[in-house]
């Protein structure tokens, strides 16, 4: 079984009670069941693990902060290949399932199933491709933002699903119609046309700093298939509200990046001033506690036995 | 000139007062000057723009902190050409010199070049070695870290500076002598021998809680090649002895990994306890000081520009 | 068919009926099975997908060749992830098994297991490790081969066999006993040893230009393990006379890429004599057969259905 | 120099008198000069060392060519940093300069400007990017070949000159007009809007059996900039009419691969008929002569020198 090739890079795993299902399933299952769930964002193998070991039942391999980890702009100057690895990484070292923020899928359908289908192999469990143009801006800059032609979107969208030899395999169409500004018909036209390509669940994107334009779009959606949303901008409204609209899965999708990045911003300035380490040395995290993460103790029972 | 080759990225260098000399002349200056200086440690791209920006004269690309960010131990898992690529990427978003951390040098003398060359090719400002044995184990995990012959490890370093073509490419000799229990008189003999065979400076590593091995070491030294330190686990010293024992270079080795590693352990935690990001929004950074660090703006001002 | 060899990789493929097996399964029955199998060198994309559509049952994907083709030397110059990388290319665009030399497994025993865990994750169905030391030298080159300790050398063993999580992934243990001039009972010592510790054949390796010691070891050896042999040096001995000799697996081991190098240096040599292509066209591939290697009607035919 | 960066990988190099040049300035004086010059196509680095080794005086990185290698087609399925990559191996190994084939820039201005900085970085001497839109389809296959507008184009260019910081880094713009059936005036229009963006020659593609459409672009353009051609489709004109039109660069643009691709069908076809490697052992390439393309033999000084 494939889902085995991949847990095993994590020790403990075989006897984790849950890890019965491969880590597609689990995504599928998880996007379907009626309760709300939560996807938290990582970027690396570190942040995927630590997500992981706090609980949380599946990761967001998101394009911003991978590329922002990578010193790139969130504007597909990172590879698709560079995204590839990265995820390969995350799922090396964790046993929940992963669903890959593919931007547009790179380019045409040809580029999008083969990212997908590579996605698969690496040992993602779904991926999420947005109906803009390739190369892609970050949704939260500027206003340029031209959304592709539903037919051609919806290559993407069918080529990935013939593609991928893993029929659990998630696929999630996301709109950018509300970004755009083209309004609710719009947003739900488009939804509607990507289930009819074979989409698993839609994604529906805002900057608005409430919720209102998604839960507009929710009623009148009436959960054709699971939704998905992205509350980065909207992150005061309650989540329970989320859960009342019967979403499916919202993403926090960028909180590691961004609480690594101002933690480093702290400590560099910190070091920085009083020119000396022992005053942080309680705030970061001890080397004992990653040398646990990643069982290293594992690495020294290993060199004994064999 | 190689320097300009690599500062461009970043666009605002052109204007940087400082940026008057090529990056390994830089680190090679930092380390013969009297002063005592510091280098931040850096993982990729983000974790390096952001030290940079704080204002630090130079990066750390440590060996633990770049196979943690990718989800690997500290024991030579990661690929030789996987941490070439780190280094690119935090070479490729900043101006000040990287000293990059070569462990072993992944293998023998040819190994050793090889990749001190690509470090070079790729816009690393130098590298350090350390007399152990491939695969190496972090040096704070267990007791197991026997020295390579010294003729050996000389053989590396003779290899690196007969391969670099930049002349002011930085070499630093590690001794793990101490580490290894071994005592003065061994790492005396080793730095005395690695200064012959062309070291540019001597790294003297030491896990006890004080500094005083490091010290004893410094007085018998008298500063024949510049010392660099990594207090990590004598963290506790202040940092004026280490100047007044005229130490070049003190080496803050794995705190930005550490910060972001703490920090996102404690988001991942408040989030999925409180099931909502609202409460930790203003503990991370914010996603406009992301864009401006990575000059989005010259993004924006491009597209219309071309 | 460049296509189906993406989907044939993973679940659907079982409902071909050539593909009935897991690659894995299917190398495994190759080794096992009475007849002596041949497997061909590849070392890219294009030698593979050749090789394969020559009808070749499976591939041989050389540490040598691989090595060279990117351009370094057979010294353990390339990362093992550029290796992986160029196995994963091989196994993408075929669907006949790949064993991949692993050279001596790249380090210790925690070395070998990580890289053979990626290669199986990647799509090989088996990894070849030689008894020597990290870093290797050609064994054709110099008269420079130790011999690893035979328990350090079953500790790669058992360390791949317990990581691997699909069981049908093949081991094979290569000893360097003859090429080291250790003699038939060095040779003989090992494999048993290797056996033990759970390797799935024993690859027998000689640079002499008969095959009386490879026969001299087949002897008394009895096929207690199917025995993998690499005549590159004894050419000359006839098949029918391995097939005798009970031997289960011989490999081509760099024909591929030594007929590309001959052909390119004489392609090169007539072009720069002729100072034109006109005289070596029809000496070369024609583009039209390349375009039909890889499909490109599939392409066509996809962008009119997308 | 950056250029001594690249050159000492290979030892001889230190002693060849014509590398007293970078190889950026060396590419530009081959197009500027009045003589016609010949690149010869390369995709890895055993075939950038053959050609060199037989004396061309500059290679071709070809899109094409290195996308089969990896087993990809040529519609930009392989990523960007894929081919980065096996150009820096090309660089790694060879004192030549490199032509790179940049297809359309993989992407907008900002994609084409990255990629050349890159390409810059890694050793390339110059590259060449074509007035289509990403993800392109090889020339020679369908008729789908729509042009990018012509201040869009332009934008990539200039955004190209305006980031690669090494000033003798060589620029081609390379039109597609006559493959795309728009004519002589059109060609002729972008190829001056190209020279006015900062091109430093003008690559003029055709796909017709002859090369009448060339040299009627050729008598036009008056040479305003140096012409490049690919006489692939019109291999059968003779070369000094290339000369005699004044022609710069004329690339022989994939007979490398199409050799090697050719040379391993019959090889694989030869030994599986023969089911033995004795038939042909002297028509392929000795493993000496691999060894001494790549200098063994300085690696066994250098064991004993180290």
């Amino acid at each position: 079984m494939r889902f085995e090739t991949h847990v095993v890079e994590n020790e403990t795993s075989r006897s984790y009670p849950y890890v019965s299902y491969r880590k597609t399933t689990r995504l599928r299952s998880l996007l379907q069941r009626e309760t709300l769930d939560f996807l938290m964002e990582a970027h690396d193998g570190l942040s995927a693990r630590i997500a992981e070991n706090i609980g949380f039942m599946g990761l967001w391999a998101s394009g911003l902060t991978i590329s922002t980890a990578l010193g790139y702009r969130d504007a597909n100057e990172a590879s698709p290949i560079q995204v590839l690895d990265a995820v390969e990484r995350m799922a090396d070292v964790t046993d929940v399932p992963i669903l890959v923020d593919g931007d547009t899928g790179y380019g045409n359908f040809n580029n999008a199933r083969l990212f997908a289908k590579k996605l698969c192999d690496r040992g993602a469990a779904g991926v999420c491709i947005e109906d803009k143009i390739f190369p892609k801006l970050n949704s939260f800059v500027g206003e340029d933002h031209d959304l592709a032609e539903i037919p051609e979107f919806c290559g993407r969208l069918r080529a990935i699903r013939d593609r991928v030899p893993d029929r659990d395999f998630v696929t999630v169409a996301r709109t950018e119609a509300l970004i755009a500004g083209k309004g609710q018909n719009e947003a739900l036209d488009r939804a509607h046309a990507y289930a009819e390509a074979g989409a698993d669940a839609i994604l529906i994107h805002s900057r608005q700093a409430n919720a209102s334009e998604i839960f507009a779009f929710a009623d009148r959606w009436q959960n054709r298939l699971p939704v998905v949303i992205v509350p980065t901008k909207y992150h005061s409204t309650p989540t329970c509200e989320f859960a009342e609209k019967r979403i499916s899965v919202a993403i926090w999708a960028n909180h590691n990046m961004r609480a690594a990045a101002r933690a480093m911003e702290d400590v560099c300035l910190r070091i920085s001033n009083e020119g000396a380490i022992s005053g942080v040395e309680k705030d970061v995290m001890a080397l004992d506690r990653i040398f646990e993460l990643f069982k290293y103790c594992e690495l020294d029972e290993a060199s004994r036995r064999y």
